[in-house]
């Protein structure tokens, strides 16, 4: 992504902040800071701050001196304060807060901000207002540029190969252990940057929608969920299979039947100007109609970006009105408690006129 | 671990609590919540709280409803409170503050409470005073029980295992994941919990105190170091080894000797009464004196427990002085930055008389 990428990012963000009366930002969340900066790093105790006048200034950011090259290389940001192991950040961050213009404005900062940096904030610039902003970047973030679209899809392209490795890897014996393996050799090797999660679920086990891998061997006439998240420059991919083993049941074609209907009527009815909720409406009232609406548990997905889950929900009650560029799961599933279950996950972008796909994968009945 | 040894840390915080004028706990951190529960969950978003008074009252769960059968199930709480996903939790929180009488009380709170925790809180009691209470939390914790070491051995069994497993696997032409997917599969097999980092650096990746496991083949003459973390209820073990490939140079056995001396002094200085820089300077002597010491860049090691870094830090300029129960890494390294690398890593629990090593597994060179 381009410099041009950032800076508007941060322009984007000064219009926002207008409508919240805010006059500057305090980020330090990992999601946010790589998307205003581009750079990733795992600071854990030490403070990385950027801060954002809504006034045309420079953001400035505070980091630790340790992090100063690597911030020089992969951040567009030309002004980068440090402070060494042997200083405490707050004298930095209350010059910061002075040059800003900013000692008695109207600061946002994040839901998750630690206490320790809200205190420290506090003690910097006594007569700050501080106020919680992170709707703000949520709404920002949600809406994808198609630099960040690109890196789904990669992500999404790494993620297919990664679950069509482990489909075919199934063998009767085996355990959904060695399965995730193989799936993990194979993200490995296309180049997937992480795979924060590997769910494989086979029998009883694919009835708990968040169930973990266990050494459970693959059964004749198991129903084999996988459902696996793989990064690409930060950026989630999500996506799930299911699949049968060896012979399937009446009930369970009836399921999965009703789950690929659902799923495919939810995408079908992604288009800029409707809301989410009717999103999981459409899937919802399929599976309400096959007869299992009780067993469909959870919402129909989650926005996706550089965190897994993110806005737009697509749940039975967030009333966001869709427009291009949010991207999401569609994931509707049916679980039948201690016997089996069944969910399909694509994840959609949606464009000027309607919606596409970014999971190229089939996802009509397999058994294997 | 049996409830009494949960009511026990209940017990001793409450002992603690009184040296630091403090009437109350209100804690949501993973590993805190885990330490004084013992079950442990993704709240991520919710809000799962254990509120204790100093005073001989009860202690209070406040957790979604959706927790509420794990909680019952894995945690020695009898009072336990939910809300829905439709209430707030913050009237919850308001009357478990007022039960308690903690409405003008002094709140002990940790450093990486969300600021909008911290926000419900002085809504839900503007009274209140707040108070950072993360070092008793950290004191506290830094002398582990006997249950609490019997669950890093297990841990530390199940890396050496991983570990061996790794080391056994190593060919040339082989890639640095296909090692770490080995040493994944061993550590699966063993009933590992999780392993949270698995490093494998050959060549001058070895030279990365913090490199990252990549796709570069093993050559004869590589040094290769292997750094993991495994968990076992909740409780990690941390082992580095160093092996070389087919052959070592003049400087590699030179590099190898000084480290692995510095280790084992460091771990023979290791008893109660002793400072923790008094075990980092041991280690940082003999490096010194081979000629090295410019690059041993860093600690010499970190406590271990419900997190991978928490007390006593063994570091040039920690004072804390050592007390039996003390668990924590002893990795001295040196880094010839662009060459190779060496670290060699064991876990170390302090005792009455001395101290004991729980990672089993030989250190002297190995040339496979």
């Amino acid at each position: 992504m381009s410099t041009g990428e950032f800076e508007l990012r941060v322009e984007k963000l000064r219009e926002i902040a207008e409508e919240y009366d805010i006059d500057g930002f305090f980020i330090v969340s990992e999601p946010n800071l790589r998307y205003f900066t581009g750079f990733s790093t795992l600071a854990i105790e030490r403070l990385i701050a950027l801060i954002i006048s809504t006034k045309p200034a420079e953001p400035i950011l505070v980091i630790p001196k340790l992090e100063e090259e690597k911030a020089k290389k992969l951040s567009f940001f030309r002004d980068i304060r440090t402070y060494t192991d042997d200083e405490e950040p707050i004298r930095i961050v209350s010059e910061v807060i002075k040059e800003l213009n900013l000692t008695e404005a109207v600061l946002g900062i994040e839901d998750s901000l630690p206490f320790k940096f809200y205190r420290m904030i506090r003690e910097a610039a006594p007569s700050l207002k501080i106020k919680g902003a992170s709707a703000i970047f949520e709404k920002l973030r949600s809406i994808k540029t198609r630099g960040e679209i690109e890196a789904i899809s990669r992500a999404a392209e790494i993620a297919v190969r990664g679950i069509k490795a482990g489909i075919e890897s199934i063998k009767v014996g085996m355990s959904e252990f060695s399965i995730a393996l193989e799936i993990e050799r194979e993200i490995i090797e296309s180049g997937g940057e992480t795979m924060p999660f590997c769910l494989v679920l086979s029998g009883e086990n694919s009835s708990l929608p968040h169930g973990n891998t266990s050494s459970r061997k693959i059964g004749k006439g198991d129903a084999v969920v996988i459902d696996i998240g793989v990064t690409y420059r930060g950026y989630y991919a999500d996506i799930t299979r299911t699949v049968f083993v060896g012979e399937i049941s009446g009930e369970q074609r009836k399921v999965y039947d009703a789950v690929l209907r659902a799923q495919e009527e939810a995408i079908n009815s992604v288009k800029p100007g409707i809301k989410a909720c009717e999103i999981d409406r459409a899937a919802r009232e399929i599976i309400r109609e096959a007869g299992y609406g009780e067993f469909f548990t959870y919402r129909t997905g989650h926005g996706l970006g550089l965190e897994v889950h993110e806005e737009p929900y697509i749940t039975q009650t967030n009333e966001t009105i869709l427009k291009p560029g949010m991207v999401f799961t569609i994931e509707p599933g049916i679980y039948l408690h201690g016997s089996f279950g069944v969910r399909i996950e694509d994840d959609v972008v949606v464009t000027e006129d309607g919606n596409e796909v970014l999971i190229k994968m089939r996802k009509d009945l397999l058994i294997i």
